[in-house]
């Protein structure tokens, strides 16, 4: 995942620079259309965002990759469906509401397709619909039907910022990420990161692209690309029941070298992990762990994920305190319950550039521990305010980018190959994750 | 793990009842010193507690269980060697300091051995040597020798409640549980829970009897127990890399039937691990998740973990909010990652006695969400109190005891038959966790 973050200081200056990457891909439209709704199963009136993004053309050049929760929210159910369709015409998203497990919920997502298809000339299979938010709620189905064709007439063609925009819901600012290649571009939006939403789920990560690129090659690319990305993070280990990605070329523009275009779209889904992670609830860190020497890169991501997903070296890092023995007691719980198979004789750690387990054992003394604090301090994103009514809430409205803790686990094992290695991107615990996800009531 | 807890209104009370629960088994004697040492890695004074149990007489009766840790503490390593010697004499234990992964830690733990064997005439094989505390830090050897005898002075056989708090850490109360069976007793003490500790690690179990059961029937007696009790617990999904649990036996009182002693072992294992949970960090509730209908008690046991270990389930719990929909969420991230196979369309699930789910959908309504508060606020056991420094510290110092939040997860695989399913204990996730792990600089 290599990323080349611009530090940006500030939310305007992040702003200014998403206008000039959100340029739309030839062959696409996007609108969006903000209502007011009242869920059945509180009293309690809401705000919903339907979003559509349509092709100029249906294409056969789709891809789509979903949650592996066995409980999945109907919009996955069908998008699983769709991935058999000849060609895709449109995509519809609602957030607020993530339509899992409720009574009729299939229905409802065919409806929502069925609405879309009216207004674009297409037949509902041709559409594949989403949704995030509440799980076990019920979509307002009748108001939502309402809006779609209110979103369909507010279509644009110029910038995909806009519909950044219409997916978020408590993200603190829009994802999205670029590049170009050719005559073409590879564009790409996100919303939200694993189940780190309060009371809401999914992760929806859309990728658009101009690039001839075949139905095939297509699926293949994304594969490649989410295995080393989005596979390769977590903020709080929960995963969704509703996450999915989709990457969609309009086939407008001559590809002109295939290994370019994954490398594009490699490059989007990382950045886009770790703006995901970034804006993760509460985050006050980014951890970037690679594992290296690991028997395969499956073993090495576990490794990594046992890192960024323990809570006591989540808090700990949350702390910029440098307890190294609880990063260490992460590797060993993971090799022992998963890989017992696994030699760590060899088992070397870095934090931050300094050299903390090697020979089998710590090498830690005063000054690696002040270099150590200096290296989580530098990396912090903010610290936290001290709460008035006992909720914590960031002082921060955006978090700088370009800050990480560094940390390298080499597991000796061979030389440096590509297959036995993996870089995870996660985050600390801070107290504002639990003022999202236990202060407030939903 | 059939718990009958007392409902302890007050430290004091609890207090009480504990000293009725503390006689020694025959045949044993403990004793404990504390003393000032300044750890070499920080130069920060600090002090250590050192136990010894001894036999009167040395016993073959010994069992252990060690965590599955890859990267084991110093004592583990000793420890499992000594489940081959023909005899245990002693156990000698250290606070503060978990002896892992420090260069020369192996040699140390035998180092304390030695010093406890030459007060009690025993060879250094036949002492079991237990660390907990920070992970990486060097024992302060020669001071740590030079307590052992004045811990072995002061030796009693009278309770073992003593022991009981000479290796607490920051455990907020002693953890001591027994059982009578025949003329003859099961009593056992613990520490911590998995890695809850600020900068500690090691849950430490001791179980002490006096009743005749045989090496290798103890040994399969531990087993069992453990599997139903620490082994379906968790507070923070982190596993130590000192996890001990010791079952000894003096063999001086006829057991009048092994299945009473299998009962009361299991009792007083689940009874520890409960009373561990209730003191994890933070803990503001305690959660029960009944699992049953799975194809196995490993599956039931994953299935509840993962309930109990879901960050954002935690702290929906914590804020006594009935968000469901995250408990739907655990079960099927589970399923869905390591049991793909495993049918979902039978699945029923009750929360405080109120069904939530069941035929592939939620059923919510407004009076089940009432009930749902209503079973969360009477499971709390307290409150945050709104810190003015932003570190939240519990406002008791003692928990009650006999309130959880009650799951029942049916996965409809059949009847209901032992080997199908699994009882897990866990806890919700609070700002009091994150003050003692993040805001507190070790």
């Amino acid at each position: 995942m290599a990323v080349t973050d611009p530090v940006f200081k500030s939310r305007d200056e992040h702003r200014q620079w998403l206008a000039t990457q959100a340029a739309m891909p030839a062959g696409f439209r996007t609108g969006s259309h903000r209502f007011a709704f009242t869920p059945q199963e509180v009293a309690k009136p809401s705000h919903m965002t339907v979003t559509v993004i349509s092709l100029d053309r249906p294409t056969p050049a789709f891809a789509g990759l979903f949650t592996r929760n066995a409980l999945p929210g109907a919009p996955v159910i069908v998008g699983r469906r769709r991935l058999q369709a000849d060609t895709l015409g449109a995509i519809v998203i609602n957030n607020k509401i993530s339509n899992v497990c409720a009574p009729g919920g299939v229905d409802d997502a065919e409806a929502m397709c069925a609405a879309t298809a009216q207004q674009l000339s297409l037949t509902p299979s041709q559409v594949i619909p989403c949704s995030t938010g509440v799980i076990g709620w019920k979509l307002p189905i009748t108001d939502l039907a309402a809006a779609i064709p209110k979103a369909c007439a507010a279509m644009r063609s110029d910038s995909l910022l806009p519909a950044a925009e219409g997916i978020m819901t408590t993200d603190l600012y829009p994802k999205l990420r670029s590049r170009t290649v050719g005559a073409g571009s590879v564009v790409g939006i996100a919303k939200g990161a694993g189940m780190i939403e309060p009371d809401l789920a999914t992760m929806l990560v859309y990728i658009l692209t101009d690039l001839d690129v075949g139905r095939d090659q297509l699926r293949e690319c994304l594969r490649v690309a989410c295995a080393g990305s989005f596979n390769c993070m977590s903020i709080d280990s929960d995963t969704s029941t509703s996450d999915t990605v989709l990457a969609v070329s309009s086939q407008r523009v001559s590809c002109p070298d295939l290994a370019a275009f994954q490398d594009a779209l490699s490059t989007v889904c990382g950045e886009l992990a770790e703006d995901v992670a970034r804006n993760g609830e509460g985050v006050h860190h980014v951890i970037r762990v690679r594992v290296l020497g690991a028997p395969d890169a499956a073993i090495a991501r576990g490794i990594g994920k046992a890192v960024v997903n323990s809570p006591l070296f989540q808090c700990a890092v949350c702390g910029n305190d440098p307890n190294v023995g609880r990063l260490v007691m992460a590797i060993g719980k993971q090799i022992g319950s998963h890989h017992p198979e696994v030699p760590v004789e060899r088992l070397r750690i870095q934090m931050g550039g300094f050299e903390i387990f090697r020979n089998g054992a710590f090498a830690l003394n005063p000054e690696t521990e002040r270099g150590l604090i200096a290296h989580l301090t530098a990396a912090e994103l903010y610290a936290s305010a001290i709460p008035v009514d006992g909720v914590f809430t960031p002082p921060v409205d955006y978090p700088p980018h370009g800050r990480r803790v560094e940390i390298t686990v080499d597991l000796g094992g061979g030389g440096i190959h590509h297959h036995t290695e993996a870089t995870v991107i996660g985050t600390d615990r801070s107290h504002e994750y639990i003022s999202e996800n236990a202060d407030y009531r939903s």
